[in-house]
């Protein structure tokens, strides 16, 4: 059926390399942290390892394998981790909590506010990300993100792509799953919330894992609308 | 121990009457149908009575009476009774889910967006509301309340007074209780909020109930700022 922008009363974003460059960010950090404190450290491979820690550390808790567990102390976890096997020593507990606080302070794709902020006006504007409250909470600070609401897998106590972060975001902003419109660059993302009845928009972002990215560098269906921007994504719902 | 506004990182606010003026907005959304559909009613006398079956549906979910249920559906039950009360007939089901939503159409002090935009620009701003999440986010996009976060009692699955409403509201804000300022018209919500480990400002608003109030006019106890006004608050904190 396509898509009545009438129809639909909120977005739903994904923020994770759809509305923020987590990967040049945790860079910039890494890299400033390097040169604080004389570390030689291959600061890209350090952000790519630290994602690729995420979903299998998401599926333990997705699992049952273990409780329920917020995206900051996962991060966590995974950084404690990540210092030994880069034989990065000598930090304080202090820096290293900084830096694991670097997914507060990640830097959004040039478009992203511009686009929100039209989006704003007709829509409501909501995060249905696997990142915890205050996570999306001062990320939105920083950067000057215009959210109505910020929901997902917190307030859902379940981590995307479960039903429940999807249903349960949809329910608090008291829309049926139809009325709301999933946006995300990852196709996964997509096929998650269309089962559960979300209509989609496909943002691709071909640089979120650096040169030479093959997945999710185009739609893998016919998503409801494709955008190559969220200010092009606005223009496509007549904002 | 004195407030030091610098140990403060975000102010969670009570809603109905703290922040919004429900009784006046609500008379205002009665007269507007009365006037459409012809119904001579007390619009004052509805309010009260509206407001006045608040307290109790809360009791029957907080006492385990009655399964979690949101608010939105509490008011929509306490409204079907007011018809048949207040002998009104002969509105259509969208009429009455129009008339059920005249609490996300709530109007604000007059204080409340200069105040708070002032102290946004240091404080994170959280509901902490018995009001639902899409109740609070349609007022919130209607009335120009510039909330960071959306949380409260739906978001916890409590309505306040229950600790779990204060304590996973600071919980999800990445705090600890004491980082956190409640805001509230009513010292019953700041002697709970401090209980659990608060830090409290009362703002009274002498005429949430309308001429003759006696609740709640002045503070209870020496909380840790009164204030005559949200702009004053601001003041007060230093923003």
């Amino acid at each position: 059926m396509p898509l009545d922008p009438a129809a639909i009363q909120a977005l739903t974003f994904d923020v994770f390399g759809t509305v923020v460059d987590w990967r040049s960010s945790l860079i910039r950090e890494g890299e400033a942290l390097g040169q604080a404190r004389g570390l030689h450290v291959d600061w890209a491979k350090f952000a790519d390892a630290w994602r690729g820690l995420y979903q299998p550390q998401l599926e333990r808790v997705r699992s049952g394998a273990q409780p329920w567990t917020k995206l900051d102390d996962l991060h966590r976890a995974a950084l404690d981790q990540l210092l030994v096997d880069f034989k990065i020593t000598g930090l304080s507990e202090s820096e290293v909590d900084h830096l694991n606080r670097a997914w507060h302070r990640l830097d959004p794709w040039p478009d992203a506010v511009p686009g929100l902020t039209r989006l704003k006006r007709r829509y409501t504007l909501a995060t249905l990300s696997n990142g915890n409250v205050a996570l999306i909470v001062n990320m939105a600070r920083r950067a000057g993100l215009p959210w109505d609401a910020v929901l997902g897998a917190e307030v859902a106590r379940h981590y995307k792509p479960q039903r429940e972060a999807y249903l349960t975001t949809a329910d608090m902003l008291g829309l049926r799953p139809e009325q709301c419109l999933m946006v995300a660059a990852h196709n996964g993302d997509l096929a998650a919330a269309s089962s559960f009845g979300l209509r989609t928009a496909f943002v691709p972002r071909p640089t979120e894992h650096g040169p030479g990215q093959t997945a999710d560098v185009r739609p893998a269906r016919d998503w409801d609308v494709v955008a190559d921007s969220f200010v092009d994504l606005a223009a496509r719902l007549g904002c």
